[in-house]
């Protein structure tokens, strides 16, 4: 094989972007788009570089020259999704997270391991050049043992309310992404959580059950201590920074910029801003991940971000809202079936 | 009066350094330091500026000349010399901790206030520039309402391990400097404390019973979140950034170096590490904090550290002392009396 | 027209770059490339997204269907391959230089004004997104009136010294790109130069009548002074930033770098150096040049660099070598024809 | 010796200055100052630490007990003060320039050498400590054989027209600061300048005959090229940077701020600007040049800037200004006598 046939479920903001990174790979072919909006979508369609667009996204599992999906649909229809696809014996590239029910989850990770098709989790940042790059020193022990983690995921804007109340809470929609590059930068499981959530950015939140600001203590395996601090709501932009210290030394990471301008003037100095959201700041890293997931498939190895990588993520999750409503830290199961 | 007369209890490094600084001050003429190991000192005393040298602190008290007193003895002489200090109706500057126990610090802080005595606990960090200027701008409202307050303090190289054992625990000994931070710049109470320690740079400070690791998360009266991360070893040099975090911004102040050069060659670009430690980092700042207290008895105005910001200070280290051992978040009492 | 058919003439290591950056881009059929030794590119042409190879450049002028040549062969060649282009009626990219002879150029200049079509010279830095962003603020008036531009140009390691040879010179090979971009950012003639140039690098350049390191002084018809320093070879990579200053402030942009990782250890604290070459560093400007030299033949709007902004920068470069030669300042002519 | 005795001629702003660090200094003891307005300067004198004030400079020379002059006056007096110095056997301190005219700085040159007292010149940006670690390292190799020193040297606002006027021209008045750091930095005398000049500033500053902008090519005798661009106003503060390239690598110095917060928001991302003159930017290396002034005279050691620093700094203004008049590069004579 030296080309995948694809089939993507959801043309919402995320479907699409994977969808335009997919048209400029050459190693995919787009065979079907579905969505239940289909029909709002023809101007989109035309250029979209897909051969056909669909309602039914049985479709897309039908048809037999499809090898695999691209699940781009809201949470609660993965577990189904990924059903069909273990059925229909396609390989799954999922949107984090994978379901908000454990249980569901690892009935998922059964079938897709039985049916032995590919399986890629949607966390782009382990593609990003300066986590990547973190990864591979911290694996190379530049920084010796690791002590302390900290990341810093501050959204530029709160999500609107509707959003809020289908996302599974910020925990599970939007630290989920740091649960997972805590893991992957470390090569560790986390074993405790205690998480401390507060609604500061908007009240309204408050009043959909949900929070906006957190600070969030992780206790890893093989002893490091680790801490996250997320707001939705950052003025300046989308703050994403990343320090791993230990007995050897520290690694920083940074915001990225769209220019590295320094403009002197009369009243100030001024840098540019932190790139404003995730599409301009993990843009390349998005186009990574599917392209390595196709590599995986064509030459039939490990995907980059196992089914087990979501399953964890969300359990951390789990635990940090269970620590953020009894005040109290949470272990977190590590054990899968 | 346009002079102090001083007398400084301890000559150990931290009393050694405010003798220096005192010296170059023109308004503090320093009469007299006392140390149980006076005999010792004759070498460093014939340059010291000092006039007199004794082995018995009470030949300070005793002088009448002496309205001011220096207290750089260890903590758990504090208590009793700030009962004589108030005694004898002299102001007293006091390094940090005032004491270990919260009852003993109370009945200091009751004699100094009918002594109706200048007290200036020893938290010079208020004092670097650096910092001085970010809560100059928290206050000036920069920020917004402050959402997440971030202190990043870490020592270069853990004490030794006599000192672990009488400084009163990593929290009450280092953190502690943290703490008063945090109220200083947010204005605000702590209100409750999640402490996770770790003993990771070495084993024999766990068998001496402290942490050398740690992850506090604080929780302020105003709403606000913080978080202090401390390791007792941070192999590149001391490590001293804060970050304050609000719905109108950020404010972030990074370590200081000895130059600002940037070395370019063929294997990588080099720049300088963190100064090395306290002496030289808050060199200014120590200068600035008895200059600041002087200045305060001359002009009969209040101090600018509080007799309750120690108390406070060091309750939040007790907090996270108990919340450690328990694994529980601790409430923090902020009623005096 | 919706898609321009490209011929490609000289498939070298800028031919290569400009053949990939044209098969990503949807608007172009690259439909024959030529070279002298066409017959050594069998491998290489069979995943280059050419349809034709061919040995003889004649067949691509013949061919009807290509209406745009992509001139990347050795300089001396240029003027006789515009030449045919304007007779056979295509448009033109052509590398820098156009030419090495004045009269020459402008001859060829003469030959495109008079057949009408579209002509870009590949100054590709006008499209790196810092330097663009530089020219639209000093454009908005941000730094005010110009009164300094400072370009730090150096190469991470001198040509081999065959190349040496036929460059035509450091001025006319290297320096001219920074001529390029001074006039570009400040929209002004230059009207004199003076150069120092030095063989510190290698005296083998020397001994082939080249220098290798040069400090070029420009005046501006607009009143501002500019300097352009220049090596051959800098040990820590290509070094590429400028600085505009006026009477309302400066606009400084630096190198860029592969991560923004800093990495602190127990030596020193390490950055990444700025990105090796141009291949790495100018990467997206190579792209940008190519679409928007693209999108200028289907809009028939004006290309983004003229034929005179390759004129004057050759003129720069020729009064450089003048005045590096005789020691004096040399006056540059601005007058086309 | 362990204390120097010392007359300060001329109490303008740099001699007020010196005068301050010298107060601060256990090692001097200020006898007397003199200046034509002595009249005035009854308010500051009282806590100058100054015991004597005169109109008359030649109290200073007649005093027994001065054992060392500061000479701080105009330099238009500088020459006959020093030869009243020499004649009355007493150490000098002296401002920059020496003097406009090069025979008088070479006969005052020979009596200072005759009567065999210490003399040091007030380039005291040697004693910046950013500039002193870049000579060591320049001098310990770190970056091989020097090619390329880049200076950028830029006032925040042009003096007044008056001072102008006496200045004896921004090249002696400004730039000499740039020459002297040059030569310091690279340990090799300038032997060739060419200047390019412009009023881009202020036109009254032409008017005057003299200019406010400037690029300055240097030819060094070990061959290295430097440049040093300067300006009479940067809106934005003192700029004073400098780079050392060579073919081991390049080091770079940049601008010192009051605090290194940056402030994040949602217009932009803020830092300090530069330090805002030299007052600011200097105040160190201003207390030490006059320190080791003194400890070269109580140790009897050579100074740290010598008299021909001073001849040397001179002769390149001069050829500056010759260069910046006829417009052509013009030699420097290095031979004293």
């Amino acid at each position: 094989m030296d080309k995948i046939v694809a089939g993507v479920i959801g043309a919402g903001r995320i479907g699409k972007l994977h969808i335009n990174n997919l048209k400029a790979n050459p190693r995919v072919r787009i065979k079907m788009v579905s969505d239940i909006f289909a029909d709002k979508l023809n101007e989109w369609f035309k250029d979209s570089g897909v051969e056909q667009i669909t309602k039914n996204y049985l479709d897309i599992f039908e048809d037999a020259e499809i090898n695999t999906v691209f699940i781009c649909s809201p949470t609660d229809t993965h577990a189904n999704l990924i059903k069909l696809a273990a059925e229909h014996n396609k390989h799954v590239f999922c949107e984090k997270p994978i379901s908000f029910d454990d249980r569901e989850t690892i009935k998922a990770y059964e079938q897709i391991k039985k049916a032995g098709v590919k399986f890629q989790v949607g966390f782009n940042r382990r593609f990003d050049k300066n986590f990547k790059e973190m990864k591979t020193r911290v694996k190379g022990n530049k920084v010796g043992d690791v002590h302390l983690l900290k990341i810093t995921s501050r959204d530029p804007e709160a999500p609107n309310l509707d959003y809020i109340e289908s996302s599974g809470g910020m925990f599970m929609d939007m630290s989920i992404h740091d649960f997972d590059m805590a893991r992957y930068l470390l090569d560790s499981e986390v074993k405790e959580v205690y998480a401390k959530g507060a609604t500061l950015v908007n009240p309204a939140i408050g009043d959909k059950g949900d929070i906006d600001t957190a600070i969030i203590t992780l206790t890893f395996e093989n002893g490091a201590l680790g801490v996250i601090d997320n707001s939705r709501e950052a003025v300046y932009g989308y703050d994403q920074r990343i320090e791993v210290f230990g007995n050897g030394g520290a690694l920083v990471a940074d915001n990225e910029t769209s220019t590295n301008l320094k403009y002197y003037h009369s009243n100030t100095v001024e840098m540019d801003q932190p790139l404003h959201f995730f599409l301009e700041r993990y843009n390349d890293s998005f186009i990574s991940e599917t392209q390595e997931f196709v590599d995986s498939i064509i030459n039939d190895r490990e995907t980059e971000v196992a089914f087990t990588d979501g399953i964890m993520a969300q359990r951390i999750a789990q635990a940090a809202k269970e620590s953020y409503e009894t005040g109290k830290p949470v272990k977190v199961n590590n054990e899968i079936g």
